[in-house]
Protein backbone atom coordinates (compact mmCIF):
# COMPACT_ATOMS: atom_id res chain seq x y z
CA UNK A 1 0.00 0.00 0.00
CA UNK A 2 1.47 3.42 -1.10
CA UNK A 3 2.23 5.22 2.52
CA UNK A 4 0.60 8.43 1.36
CA UNK A 5 -2.70 6.20 0.67
CA UNK A 6 -4.82 6.90 4.09
CA UNK A 7 -6.79 4.05 5.38
CA UNK A 8 -9.40 4.09 7.59
CA UNK A 9 -11.66 0.84 9.45
CA UNK A 10 -14.91 1.10 8.28
CA UNK A 11 -18.01 -1.27 9.71
CA UNK A 12 -15.65 -4.11 9.54
CA UNK A 13 -13.28 -3.32 6.94
CA UNK A 14 -9.72 -2.05 6.35
CA UNK A 15 -10.34 0.54 3.28
CA UNK A 16 -8.31 3.91 1.84
CA UNK A 17 -10.25 6.91 3.33
CA UNK A 18 -10.67 7.94 -0.51
CA UNK A 19 -12.80 4.82 -1.09
CA UNK A 20 -14.72 4.81 2.33
CA UNK A 21 -18.32 6.29 1.52
CA UNK A 22 -20.52 6.87 4.68
CA UNK A 23 -24.36 6.80 3.38
CA UNK A 24 -26.50 10.28 2.82
CA UNK A 25 -29.04 9.04 5.41
CA UNK A 26 -26.74 8.20 7.55
CA UNK A 27 -27.96 9.55 10.87
CA UNK A 28 -24.47 10.62 12.40
CA UNK A 29 -24.32 13.10 8.91
CA UNK A 30 -28.21 14.36 9.37
CA UNK A 31 -28.95 14.39 13.02
CA UNK A 32 -25.78 14.60 14.72
CA UNK A 33 -27.14 11.24 16.36
CA UNK A 34 -23.78 9.33 17.72
CA UNK A 35 -20.88 9.34 20.07
CA UNK A 36 -16.92 9.14 19.42
CA UNK A 37 -13.53 9.30 21.47
CA UNK A 38 -10.15 10.64 20.46
CA UNK A 39 -7.73 8.19 21.69
CA UNK A 40 -3.67 7.97 22.06
CA UNK A 41 -1.66 5.48 19.99
CA UNK A 42 1.49 4.45 21.19
CA UNK A 43 3.95 1.49 19.90
CA UNK A 44 1.06 0.56 17.79
CA UNK A 45 -1.32 0.21 21.13
CA UNK A 46 -4.35 2.24 22.57
CA UNK A 47 -2.84 1.99 26.08
CA UNK A 48 -6.76 3.17 27.60
CA UNK A 49 -8.65 1.54 25.10
CA UNK A 50 -10.84 -0.11 27.88
CA UNK A 51 -11.64 3.66 29.45
CA UNK A 52 -12.41 5.34 26.15
CA UNK A 53 -14.62 2.13 25.50
CA UNK A 54 -16.59 2.40 29.15
CA UNK A 55 -17.22 5.93 28.27
CA UNK A 56 -18.55 5.01 25.00
CA UNK A 57 -20.78 2.15 26.83
CA UNK A 58 -22.60 5.18 28.88
CA UNK A 59 -22.50 7.46 26.09
CA UNK A 60 -24.34 4.66 24.75
CA UNK A 61 -26.92 3.86 27.72
CA UNK A 62 -27.79 7.52 27.09
CA UNK A 63 -28.30 7.44 23.28
CA UNK A 64 -30.54 4.16 24.19
CA UNK A 65 -28.12 2.58 21.72
CA UNK A 66 -26.51 -0.91 21.55
CA UNK A 67 -22.75 -1.52 20.89
CA UNK A 68 -21.17 -4.48 19.32
CA UNK A 69 -19.09 -6.38 21.41
CA UNK A 70 -15.85 -5.21 22.55
CA UNK A 71 -14.20 -7.21 20.76
CA UNK A 72 -15.36 -5.76 17.50
CA UNK A 73 -13.43 -2.17 18.66
CA UNK A 74 -10.05 -3.79 19.71
CA UNK A 75 -9.83 -5.98 16.51
CA UNK A 76 -10.49 -2.82 14.46
CA UNK A 77 -7.51 -1.48 16.20
CA UNK A 78 -5.20 -4.00 15.62
CA UNK A 79 -6.00 -4.03 11.74
CA UNK A 80 -5.86 -0.71 11.53
CA UNK A 81 -2.56 -0.20 13.24
CA UNK A 82 -1.23 -3.63 10.86
CA UNK A 83 -2.59 -2.15 7.61
CA UNK A 84 -1.13 1.06 8.04
CA UNK A 85 1.43 0.64 9.49
CA UNK A 86 1.35 3.86 11.78
CA UNK A 87 2.17 2.79 15.20
CA UNK A 88 2.17 6.38 17.16
CA UNK A 89 -0.19 8.99 16.87
CA UNK A 90 -3.94 9.52 17.49
CA UNK A 91 -7.03 7.76 16.87
CA UNK A 92 -10.70 8.50 16.46
CA UNK A 93 -13.33 6.36 16.84
CA UNK A 94 -17.21 7.44 15.68
CA UNK A 95 -20.05 5.87 16.15
CA UNK A 96 -23.53 6.70 14.57
CA UNK A 97 -26.70 5.09 14.49
CA UNK A 98 -26.69 4.70 11.14
CA UNK A 99 -29.10 4.74 8.74
CA UNK A 100 -32.76 5.32 8.69
CA UNK A 101 -35.63 6.65 7.04
CA UNK A 102 -36.97 10.12 7.28
CA UNK A 103 -37.70 11.94 10.36
CA UNK A 104 -36.45 11.56 14.38
CA UNK A 105 -37.23 7.83 14.96
CA UNK A 106 -34.39 5.40 13.96
CA UNK A 107 -35.36 2.23 11.73
CA UNK A 108 -36.56 -1.19 13.95
CA UNK A 109 -33.51 -2.52 12.90
CA UNK A 110 -30.18 -0.47 13.61
CA UNK A 111 -27.36 -1.42 11.64
CA UNK A 112 -24.49 0.88 13.77
CA UNK A 113 -21.85 3.14 11.55
CA UNK A 114 -18.61 2.43 13.26
CA UNK A 115 -15.78 4.11 11.80
CA UNK A 116 -11.88 4.15 13.22
CA UNK A 117 -9.45 6.78 11.63
CA UNK A 118 -5.83 6.73 12.47
CA UNK A 119 -3.73 10.26 12.42
CA UNK A 120 0.56 9.35 12.68
CA UNK A 121 2.98 11.82 14.71
CA UNK A 122 3.35 11.52 18.22
CA UNK A 123 1.83 15.48 19.33
CA UNK A 124 4.37 16.14 21.98
CA UNK A 125 2.91 15.19 25.32
CA UNK A 126 3.41 18.63 26.50
CA UNK A 127 1.88 21.47 23.61
CA UNK A 128 2.93 25.10 23.27
CA UNK A 129 1.29 27.68 26.11
CA UNK A 130 -1.61 29.06 24.48
CA UNK A 131 -4.42 32.42 25.70
CA UNK A 132 -7.56 31.66 26.57
CA UNK A 133 -10.87 33.63 25.67
CA UNK A 134 -14.20 33.02 27.63
CA UNK A 135 -16.63 31.61 25.45
CA UNK A 136 -20.29 33.01 25.30
CA UNK A 137 -21.18 29.54 24.93
CA UNK A 138 -22.80 28.06 27.93
CA UNK A 139 -22.26 23.96 28.71
CA UNK A 140 -25.27 23.22 30.91
CA UNK A 141 -23.57 20.53 33.30
CA UNK A 142 -27.56 19.31 34.77
CA UNK A 143 -28.33 18.07 31.22
CA UNK A 144 -27.05 14.20 30.56
CA UNK A 145 -25.43 15.04 27.25
CA UNK A 146 -23.19 16.91 28.79
CA UNK A 147 -21.68 14.27 30.68
CA UNK A 148 -20.90 11.65 27.58
CA UNK A 149 -18.99 13.23 24.10
CA UNK A 150 -21.12 12.87 21.48
CA UNK A 151 -21.59 14.25 17.76
CA UNK A 152 -23.31 17.25 18.84
CA UNK A 153 -19.72 19.72 18.99
CA UNK A 154 -20.93 23.01 17.74
CA UNK A 155 -20.83 24.82 21.47
CA UNK A 156 -17.23 23.53 21.22
CA UNK A 157 -16.78 24.38 17.07
CA UNK A 158 -18.14 28.02 17.43
CA UNK A 159 -16.09 28.56 20.68
CA UNK A 160 -13.22 27.45 19.29
CA UNK A 161 -13.24 29.18 16.01
CA UNK A 162 -14.61 32.37 18.05
CA UNK A 163 -11.30 32.39 20.17
CA UNK A 164 -9.25 31.98 17.66
CA UNK A 165 -10.61 34.63 15.37
CA UNK A 166 -10.26 36.83 19.02
CA UNK A 167 -6.58 36.04 18.52
CA UNK A 168 -6.45 33.15 21.48
CA UNK A 169 -5.66 29.61 21.18
CA UNK A 170 -8.87 28.55 22.58
CA UNK A 171 -11.34 29.18 24.98
CA UNK A 172 -13.41 28.37 28.06
CA UNK A 173 -16.69 27.53 28.25
CA UNK A 174 -18.76 28.93 31.14
CA UNK A 175 -21.38 26.24 32.73
CA UNK A 176 -24.63 27.38 33.56
CA UNK A 177 -23.55 29.29 37.50
CA UNK A 178 -21.25 31.51 36.31
CA UNK A 179 -18.45 29.06 36.87
CA UNK A 180 -15.79 27.49 34.61
CA UNK A 181 -16.86 24.03 32.64
CA UNK A 182 -13.79 23.12 30.37
CA UNK A 183 -12.01 24.33 27.16
CA UNK A 184 -13.45 23.69 23.89
CA UNK A 185 -12.45 19.96 23.89
CA UNK A 186 -10.41 19.33 26.82
CA UNK A 187 -10.38 19.32 30.86
CA UNK A 188 -9.60 22.62 32.34
CA UNK A 189 -7.18 22.06 35.55
CA UNK A 190 -5.75 25.20 37.31
CA UNK A 191 -3.48 25.70 40.53
CA UNK A 192 -5.93 28.08 42.36
CA UNK A 193 -5.14 28.75 46.72
CA UNK A 194 -2.42 26.41 46.26
CA UNK A 195 -4.62 23.22 45.20
CA UNK A 196 -4.89 21.57 42.03
CA UNK A 197 -7.87 21.71 40.98
CA UNK A 198 -11.13 20.95 37.89
CA UNK A 199 -14.74 21.79 37.56
CA UNK A 200 -16.93 19.10 38.87
CA UNK A 201 -19.47 17.67 36.37
CA UNK A 202 -22.71 19.45 37.57
CA UNK A 203 -20.82 22.79 36.46
CA UNK A 204 -20.23 21.31 33.04
CA UNK A 205 -17.55 19.62 32.73
CA UNK A 206 -17.05 16.19 30.48
CA UNK A 207 -15.67 13.59 32.86
CA UNK A 208 -12.66 13.01 30.71
CA UNK A 209 -10.35 10.04 30.47
CA UNK A 210 -7.05 11.65 31.23
CA UNK A 211 -9.43 13.88 34.49
CA UNK A 212 -10.57 10.55 35.49
CA UNK A 213 -7.43 9.56 36.00
CA UNK A 214 -5.93 12.58 38.01
CA UNK A 215 -8.84 12.38 39.82
CA UNK A 216 -8.01 8.93 40.86
CA UNK A 217 -4.37 9.58 41.54
CA UNK A 218 -5.34 12.26 43.77
CA UNK A 219 -3.62 14.28 42.14
CA UNK A 220 -6.18 17.05 41.61
CA UNK A 221 -9.62 18.00 43.31
CA UNK A 222 -13.20 18.75 41.84
CA UNK A 223 -13.87 22.35 42.72
CA UNK A 224 -16.32 24.71 41.44
CA UNK A 225 -14.13 27.71 39.81
CA UNK A 226 -16.30 30.57 39.22
CA UNK A 227 -15.57 33.16 37.00
CA UNK A 228 -15.13 35.56 39.13
CA UNK A 229 -12.16 33.73 40.83
CA UNK A 230 -9.74 33.58 37.89
CA UNK A 231 -8.17 36.24 38.77
CA UNK A 232 -6.83 34.13 41.93
CA UNK A 233 -5.43 31.03 39.29
CA UNK A 234 -1.67 30.68 39.92
CA UNK A 235 -1.10 28.24 36.62
CA UNK A 236 -3.31 26.12 33.95
CA UNK A 237 -3.74 23.97 31.73
CA UNK A 238 -5.61 21.78 29.28
CA UNK A 239 -5.68 18.28 29.69
CA UNK A 240 -7.40 15.43 26.62
CA UNK A 241 -6.61 12.50 26.31
CA UNK A 242 -3.38 13.19 24.21
CA UNK A 243 -1.32 15.58 26.26
CA UNK A 244 -2.00 18.67 28.21
CA UNK A 245 -1.47 22.49 26.78
CA UNK A 246 -0.25 25.39 29.36
CA UNK A 247 -2.33 27.98 29.65
CA UNK A 248 -0.21 31.26 29.42
CA UNK A 249 -3.48 33.53 30.49
CA UNK A 250 -6.74 33.93 30.30
CA UNK A 251 -8.48 37.29 27.79
CA UNK A 252 -6.49 40.30 27.95
CA UNK A 253 -5.65 41.22 31.73
CA UNK A 254 -4.89 37.63 33.29
CA UNK A 255 -1.32 36.09 32.74
CA UNK A 256 -0.16 32.94 34.90
CA UNK A 257 3.91 32.24 34.74
CA UNK A 258 4.07 29.37 36.98
CA UNK A 259 3.99 26.25 34.79
CA UNK A 260 6.35 24.01 36.95
CA UNK A 261 4.12 21.43 37.93
CA UNK A 262 3.56 20.73 34.15
CA UNK A 263 5.96 18.00 33.69
CA UNK A 264 4.81 16.15 36.93
CA UNK A 265 1.00 16.36 35.31
CA UNK A 266 2.47 15.22 32.28
CA UNK A 267 4.68 12.63 33.32
CA UNK A 268 1.83 11.06 36.00
CA UNK A 269 -0.57 10.81 32.60
CA UNK A 270 1.18 10.29 29.56
CA UNK A 271 4.70 8.97 30.69
CA UNK A 272 4.22 6.48 32.97
CA UNK B 1 -34.38 6.17 -14.57
CA UNK B 2 -36.32 3.27 -13.18
CA UNK B 3 -38.76 4.80 -10.53
CA UNK B 4 -37.46 2.77 -7.92
CA UNK B 5 -33.95 4.36 -7.70
CA UNK B 6 -34.27 7.23 -5.21
CA UNK B 7 -32.11 9.96 -6.64
CA UNK B 8 -30.44 12.84 -4.13
CA UNK B 9 -28.75 16.60 -4.98
CA UNK B 10 -25.25 16.12 -3.79
CA UNK B 11 -22.54 19.14 -4.18
CA UNK B 12 -24.62 20.37 -7.64
CA UNK B 13 -25.30 16.67 -9.10
CA UNK B 14 -28.59 14.46 -9.33
CA UNK B 15 -26.90 10.81 -8.27
CA UNK B 16 -28.46 8.20 -6.92
CA UNK B 17 -29.02 7.63 -3.44
CA UNK B 18 -27.15 4.47 -3.47
CA UNK B 19 -23.82 6.25 -5.47
CA UNK B 20 -23.89 9.12 -3.20
CA UNK B 21 -21.24 9.41 -0.99
CA UNK B 22 -20.25 11.78 2.37
CA UNK B 23 -16.93 11.76 3.02
CA UNK B 24 -15.83 9.66 6.64
CA UNK B 25 -14.38 13.20 6.89
CA UNK B 26 -17.10 15.48 6.62
CA UNK B 27 -17.69 17.82 9.25
CA UNK B 28 -21.39 17.42 9.47
CA UNK B 29 -21.12 13.34 10.04
CA UNK B 30 -17.84 13.93 12.62
CA UNK B 31 -19.06 16.88 14.87
CA UNK B 32 -22.52 17.81 13.85
CA UNK B 33 -21.16 21.00 12.17
CA UNK B 34 -24.40 21.55 9.79
CA UNK B 35 -27.53 23.21 9.43
CA UNK B 36 -30.99 21.63 7.94
CA UNK B 37 -34.54 22.91 6.27
CA UNK B 38 -37.47 20.49 5.99
CA UNK B 39 -39.52 22.03 3.34
CA UNK B 40 -42.87 21.09 1.67
CA UNK B 41 -42.80 20.43 -1.90
CA UNK B 42 -46.41 21.30 -3.51
CA UNK B 43 -47.15 20.76 -7.48
CA UNK B 44 -43.33 20.80 -7.97
CA UNK B 45 -42.95 23.94 -6.31
CA UNK B 46 -41.48 24.50 -2.59
CA UNK B 47 -43.96 27.23 -1.63
CA UNK B 48 -41.94 28.86 1.45
CA UNK B 49 -38.32 28.39 -0.50
CA UNK B 50 -37.34 32.15 0.23
CA UNK B 51 -38.44 31.73 3.80
CA UNK B 52 -36.76 28.26 4.68
CA UNK B 53 -33.26 30.00 2.50
CA UNK B 54 -33.62 33.12 5.20
CA UNK B 55 -33.57 30.75 8.19
CA UNK B 56 -30.53 28.67 6.59
CA UNK B 57 -28.80 32.65 6.38
CA UNK B 58 -29.36 33.12 9.81
CA UNK B 59 -27.84 29.79 11.07
CA UNK B 60 -25.30 30.00 8.36
CA UNK B 61 -24.08 33.63 10.21
CA UNK B 62 -24.31 31.98 13.77
CA UNK B 63 -22.01 29.75 12.81
CA UNK B 64 -19.92 31.65 10.57
CA UNK B 65 -20.72 29.82 7.63
CA UNK B 66 -20.63 31.18 4.37
CA UNK B 67 -23.51 30.08 1.82
CA UNK B 68 -23.52 29.76 -1.96
CA UNK B 69 -25.72 32.39 -3.57
CA UNK B 70 -29.45 31.26 -3.28
CA UNK B 71 -30.01 30.72 -6.67
CA UNK B 72 -27.80 27.31 -6.02
CA UNK B 73 -30.58 26.06 -4.19
CA UNK B 74 -33.39 26.84 -6.44
CA UNK B 75 -31.61 25.24 -9.19
CA UNK B 76 -30.88 22.01 -6.65
CA UNK B 77 -34.79 21.90 -6.39
CA UNK B 78 -35.71 22.04 -9.97
CA UNK B 79 -32.83 20.17 -10.78
CA UNK B 80 -34.22 17.10 -8.32
CA UNK B 81 -37.52 17.98 -8.82
CA UNK B 82 -37.53 17.72 -12.94
CA UNK B 83 -35.27 14.12 -12.41
CA UNK B 84 -37.13 12.13 -9.96
CA UNK B 85 -40.68 12.97 -11.17
CA UNK B 86 -41.38 13.85 -7.57
CA UNK B 87 -43.84 16.65 -7.66
CA UNK B 88 -45.18 16.38 -4.00
CA UNK B 89 -44.00 15.94 -0.74
CA UNK B 90 -41.02 16.99 0.92
CA UNK B 91 -37.39 17.65 0.59
CA UNK B 92 -34.53 18.39 3.21
CA UNK B 93 -31.38 20.59 2.56
CA UNK B 94 -28.38 19.48 4.37
CA UNK B 95 -25.82 22.26 4.49
CA UNK B 96 -22.28 20.92 6.56
CA UNK B 97 -19.03 23.02 6.88
CA UNK B 98 -17.55 20.16 4.49
CA UNK B 99 -14.33 17.72 4.73
CA UNK B 100 -11.52 19.22 7.83
CA UNK B 101 -8.84 17.84 8.89
CA UNK B 102 -8.72 16.59 12.87
CA UNK B 103 -9.98 18.66 15.46
CA UNK B 104 -12.30 21.90 16.06
CA UNK B 105 -11.29 24.13 13.50
CA UNK B 106 -12.17 23.85 10.01
CA UNK B 107 -9.28 24.33 7.22
CA UNK B 108 -8.55 27.22 5.92
CA UNK B 109 -10.37 26.89 2.59
CA UNK B 110 -13.97 25.67 3.11
CA UNK B 111 -15.88 23.64 0.80
CA UNK B 112 -19.13 23.46 2.35
CA UNK B 113 -21.22 19.99 1.28
CA UNK B 114 -25.19 20.23 -0.16
CA UNK B 115 -26.94 17.66 -0.07
CA UNK B 116 -30.76 17.85 -1.15
CA UNK B 117 -33.34 14.61 -0.60
CA UNK B 118 -36.38 14.49 -1.91
CA UNK B 119 -39.67 12.08 -0.13
CA UNK B 120 -42.69 11.24 -2.05
CA UNK B 121 -46.27 11.62 -1.06
CA UNK B 122 -47.95 14.28 0.06
CA UNK B 123 -48.63 13.81 3.94
CA UNK B 124 -51.97 14.61 4.75
CA UNK B 125 -52.11 18.58 6.26
CA UNK B 126 -53.74 17.26 8.87
CA UNK B 127 -52.26 14.55 10.94
CA UNK B 128 -54.23 11.70 13.36
CA UNK B 129 -54.29 13.12 16.59
CA UNK B 130 -51.52 11.74 19.25
CA UNK B 131 -50.79 12.03 22.76
CA UNK B 132 -47.63 13.84 23.96
CA UNK B 133 -45.08 13.08 27.17
CA UNK B 134 -42.67 15.46 29.10
CA UNK B 135 -39.20 15.01 28.13
CA UNK B 136 -36.47 15.16 30.79
CA UNK B 137 -34.32 17.07 27.94
CA UNK B 138 -34.46 20.74 28.01
CA UNK B 139 -34.17 23.59 25.45
CA UNK B 140 -32.15 26.37 26.59
CA UNK B 141 -33.16 29.53 24.97
CA UNK B 142 -30.71 31.41 26.10
CA UNK B 143 -28.41 30.07 23.93
CA UNK B 144 -28.33 31.12 20.11
CA UNK B 145 -28.01 28.06 19.33
CA UNK B 146 -31.76 26.98 20.01
CA UNK B 147 -33.04 29.90 17.79
CA UNK B 148 -31.63 27.88 14.67
CA UNK B 149 -31.90 24.27 12.72
CA UNK B 150 -28.57 22.86 13.49
CA UNK B 151 -27.48 19.36 12.89
CA UNK B 152 -27.07 18.70 16.89
CA UNK B 153 -30.40 16.84 17.04
CA UNK B 154 -29.99 14.64 20.31
CA UNK B 155 -32.06 16.36 22.64
CA UNK B 156 -35.08 15.62 20.19
CA UNK B 157 -33.85 12.80 18.99
CA UNK B 158 -34.23 11.39 22.56
CA UNK B 159 -37.21 13.07 23.49
CA UNK B 160 -39.16 11.55 20.69
CA UNK B 161 -37.82 7.90 21.12
CA UNK B 162 -38.32 8.11 25.05
CA UNK B 163 -42.09 9.77 24.15
CA UNK B 164 -42.41 6.50 22.05
CA UNK B 165 -41.32 4.07 23.96
CA UNK B 166 -43.70 5.57 27.08
CA UNK B 167 -46.49 5.12 24.38
CA UNK B 168 -47.17 8.71 23.21
CA UNK B 169 -46.61 10.16 20.07
CA UNK B 170 -44.03 12.76 20.73
CA UNK B 171 -42.46 14.63 23.85
CA UNK B 172 -42.80 17.92 24.96
CA UNK B 173 -39.20 19.80 25.73
CA UNK B 174 -39.44 22.34 28.72
CA UNK B 175 -37.40 25.55 28.36
CA UNK B 176 -34.79 26.40 31.10
CA UNK B 177 -37.85 28.01 33.39
CA UNK B 178 -40.34 25.42 34.00
CA UNK B 179 -42.18 26.21 30.70
CA UNK B 180 -42.98 24.88 27.50
CA UNK B 181 -40.44 25.32 24.57
CA UNK B 182 -41.99 23.18 21.31
CA UNK B 183 -42.16 19.46 20.62
CA UNK B 184 -39.47 17.48 19.68
CA UNK B 185 -39.55 18.75 15.92
CA UNK B 186 -42.57 21.04 16.02
CA UNK B 187 -43.73 23.97 17.38
CA UNK B 188 -45.99 23.78 20.29
CA UNK B 189 -49.75 26.01 19.74
CA UNK B 190 -52.02 25.49 22.68
CA UNK B 191 -55.70 27.20 23.13
CA UNK B 192 -55.37 28.55 26.33
CA UNK B 193 -57.29 30.95 28.65
CA UNK B 194 -59.40 31.40 24.82
CA UNK B 195 -56.24 32.50 23.20
CA UNK B 196 -54.04 30.67 21.03
CA UNK B 197 -50.60 31.31 22.31
CA UNK B 198 -47.18 29.42 21.11
CA UNK B 199 -43.72 29.94 23.48
CA UNK B 200 -41.52 32.52 23.01
CA UNK B 201 -38.10 32.15 21.30
CA UNK B 202 -36.40 32.96 25.01
CA UNK B 203 -38.79 30.25 26.10
CA UNK B 204 -36.33 27.75 23.87
CA UNK B 205 -38.91 27.66 20.86
CA UNK B 206 -37.46 27.46 17.20
CA UNK B 207 -38.50 30.04 15.10
CA UNK B 208 -40.28 27.97 13.12
CA UNK B 209 -41.57 28.72 9.33
CA UNK B 210 -44.89 28.26 10.27
CA UNK B 211 -45.31 29.59 13.33
CA UNK B 212 -43.56 32.79 12.60
CA UNK B 213 -46.48 32.81 9.89
CA UNK B 214 -48.98 32.03 12.23
CA UNK B 215 -47.37 34.63 14.23
CA UNK B 216 -47.72 37.40 11.07
CA UNK B 217 -51.10 36.52 10.39
CA UNK B 218 -52.48 37.25 13.84
CA UNK B 219 -53.44 34.09 14.22
CA UNK B 220 -51.80 33.36 17.63
CA UNK B 221 -49.38 35.24 20.27
CA UNK B 222 -46.54 34.60 21.67
CA UNK B 223 -46.67 33.46 25.84
CA UNK B 224 -44.99 31.63 28.38
CA UNK B 225 -47.02 28.42 28.92
CA UNK B 226 -45.79 27.36 32.67
CA UNK B 227 -45.96 23.45 32.87
CA UNK B 228 -48.23 23.92 35.31
CA UNK B 229 -50.71 25.72 33.46
CA UNK B 230 -50.93 22.91 30.82
CA UNK B 231 -54.09 21.74 33.09
CA UNK B 232 -55.90 25.06 31.45
CA UNK B 233 -55.17 24.30 27.69
CA UNK B 234 -58.41 23.41 25.85
CA UNK B 235 -56.81 22.52 22.60
CA UNK B 236 -53.24 22.04 21.34
CA UNK B 237 -51.69 21.62 17.81
CA UNK B 238 -47.81 20.42 16.94
CA UNK B 239 -46.96 22.49 13.80
CA UNK B 240 -44.05 21.86 11.11
CA UNK B 241 -43.58 23.10 7.61
CA UNK B 242 -45.57 19.87 6.23
CA UNK B 243 -48.22 19.91 8.46
CA UNK B 244 -50.36 20.13 12.01
CA UNK B 245 -51.19 17.38 14.09
CA UNK B 246 -53.76 17.57 16.89
CA UNK B 247 -53.13 16.71 20.73
CA UNK B 248 -55.40 14.64 22.16
CA UNK B 249 -53.60 15.02 24.94
CA UNK B 250 -50.27 15.23 27.43
CA UNK B 251 -48.61 12.37 30.06
CA UNK B 252 -51.54 10.49 31.57
CA UNK B 253 -54.19 12.63 32.82
CA UNK B 254 -54.81 15.31 30.50
CA UNK B 255 -57.74 15.39 27.68
CA UNK B 256 -58.12 17.77 24.84
CA UNK B 257 -61.21 17.39 23.01
CA UNK B 258 -61.97 20.63 21.50
CA UNK B 259 -59.62 20.67 18.37
CA UNK B 260 -62.60 22.72 16.15
CA UNK B 261 -60.01 25.01 15.18
CA UNK B 262 -58.14 22.65 13.65
CA UNK B 263 -59.44 22.83 10.13
CA UNK B 264 -59.10 27.14 10.40
CA UNK B 265 -55.26 26.51 11.23
CA UNK B 266 -54.95 23.73 8.92
CA UNK B 267 -56.40 26.22 5.65
CA UNK B 268 -54.65 29.10 6.73
CA UNK B 269 -50.97 27.84 6.69
CA UNK B 270 -51.81 25.25 4.24
CA UNK B 271 -54.15 25.43 2.12
CA UNK B 272 -54.31 29.15 0.95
Amino acid sequence: MDSKTSLVWLNGHVVPASHARIDPSDRGFLLGDGLFETMRLVGGEVPLLQRHLDRLQEGASILLMSLPERDVFSAAVKALVHASAILDGSMRLTVTRGCGPRGLLPPEEVQLTLLLTINPGAQPVVGAPIRLGISRYVRDGTSILSRIKTLNYLPGILSRMEAVKNGFGDALLPGSYETVAEASSSTFLALLDDELVTPPIFDGALPGISRGRLLEMGLCKERSIALNTLQRVHSAWLVTALGLTPVAGIEENLLFHDISRTETIADALFRS
